[in-house]
């Protein structure tokens, strides 16, 4: 199932997208009209918490609609909802894995000897097709890194690799959008990579029975339809398991927490000269089985 | 005035110390029973964002309870209450000082060139006189770092140094609990600062109208009553108002953030041999007008 959320009206809303339309299954009033359930939760993280449950509940408010005589009056287009990340704010920042891909870690001056781990403040997540500003005032090195994101869908502390899908709820794309000057001037990354609107996400959680294996996806990412990164995620160095088993180790994991997994190489620092973000530039991520992530930069 | 937060029966409270009682008010069951305000917040999180109208609320919840006939009933004693941190979850990971005090950075091997942040996982969250874990586990090298901690009252971007006050709530004793191994290990802080119940807070709020001057305290660390750190805020690098500027500069503050100022030399790693926490030690942390934040280790 692949689940949006939006908002309208100043109200924040998720669903599912409609098959093969433009549009969302507004769940929320059909379960306020027609109180099929429950308990059907308020937020998209609340219902991430249920698992799999979620999307059965999900199913069976779509079934209901469709028995009605008009079931479209439950459908908002895509014209007229306002899109927003997937997780439109997530519990903790957003965790990301640095130097994940061999092939970036020696662009960026060496493979990490340990598994690196930074944040984004929640305050950084933007929506796909949002235009995203380019901090001239604070950067002159705005930087793209498209990823694989992960929503972990239950709570846990010392996951074993065995058991790690268990607590994946599902998918998206991130673009983990990084100042270079302000990573590298403040030694920690924090900075550098919680600029406003810097991390992107959407534009859909693809729920992880679409994705069976994460391993084996490519992903891709243009700027102005030039590629610049195509990588496949079976080149990461710690896979979706292993990091969800290192990070819950030390940290306990929640509903709706974000993982950023690592970019691959060709980030605009990797060229010589550098080839960074300016105003006018599209970037668009794209992960096989999941879509394409597009953001303007003004 | 100080505001702490606590549990009873799996709800959260808050409420004013009662004064010369070890107890606190119970001001959600006053504004309950009594209905004396249209808006009273539900969470001190949305208090702290009304800002000194909270605590004006607060004063009148108190004088409405003691014109009642028992006032009694809406006080609380210490000891049938759970104390919590007296913000018991933060909208973003705690944001924190690196280096912020120049002997200290000297112990830590040397004056950083730039503004340092990093993060702690809002699930590293813990009370005054909770008993921490060692986590013997995944450590040997588990530390303290006694620090001022400010809690923001109001959203703001770009806060010049001369408004900076303006967005401040007030002030707690946070201890910046820290694995050694880990921080090196992964480069990046994150990991090494987000253990479980790594970051007690409290004992209070104490509002900034009671904290005239956050850079004239002194801040004390005694593990076991043996002085370790014995600092003065004077001598931070960064003061409060600088901090305030520079991270807003590049993210977006919001109520009920706390940012953990840096901890003054005298960690227990600057000692030769160095000298770590273990099981049984006591940890207590005070500041000047604050109080006293203390910590049992097993």
């Amino acid at each position: 199932m692949k689940l949006l959320s939006y908002r309208v009206n100043d109200k924040i809303y998720f669903g599912p997208k409609v098959k093969k339309e433009e549009a969302v299954w507004d769940v929320l009033s059909i379960q306020e009209e027609l109180q099929v359930l429950p308990n059907f939760p308020a937020t998209i993280v609340q219902g991430v918490s249920f698992g799999m449950d979620f999307i059965e509940q999900i199913r069976v408010l779509v079934e209901t609609a469709l028995k009605e005589e008009d079931p479209n009056r439950f459908k908002r287009s895509f014209t007229e909802i306002e899109w927003l990340s997937p997780i439109p704010r997530t519990p903790k920042n957003v965790m990301a894995i640095g130097k994940n891909y061999a092939d970036h870690a020696k662009e960026m001056g060496g493979v990490a000897e340990n598994f690196v781990v930074f944040t984004k403040a929640p305050t950084s997540i933007a929506a796909d097709e949002q235009t995203l500003p380019v901090h001239a005032e604070l950067t002159s090195s705005l930087d793209y890194e498209g990823e694989l994101a992960i929503i972990i869908g239950k709570e846990g502390k010392n996951i074993p690799t065995k058991l790690a899908y268990d607590y994946v709820f599902g998918y998206t794309i991130a673009n983990d959008i990084t100042a270079r000057d302000l990573q590298k001037k403040h030694q920690q990354f924090f900075l550098g990579k919680s600029l406003d609107c810097s991390c992107p996400m959407g534009p859909y959680v693809v729920t992880k029975d679409e994705i069976p294996n994460p391993q084996d996806l490519t992903i891709v990412t243009k700027v102005n339809d030039e590629i610049r990164q195509n990588g496949v995620t079976s080149d990461m160095i710690y896979s979706v398991e292993n990091i969800i088993c290192e990070i819950s180790k030390v940290v306990t994991l929640e509903p709706g927490d974000v993982i950023l997994t690592g970019t691959p190489a060709g980030v605009g620092k990797g060229f010589n000269p550098p080839k960074f973000l300016k105003s006018g530039d599209i970037v668009k991520v794209s992960i096989e089985g999941i879509g394409t992530l597009v953001n303007k930069f003004e």
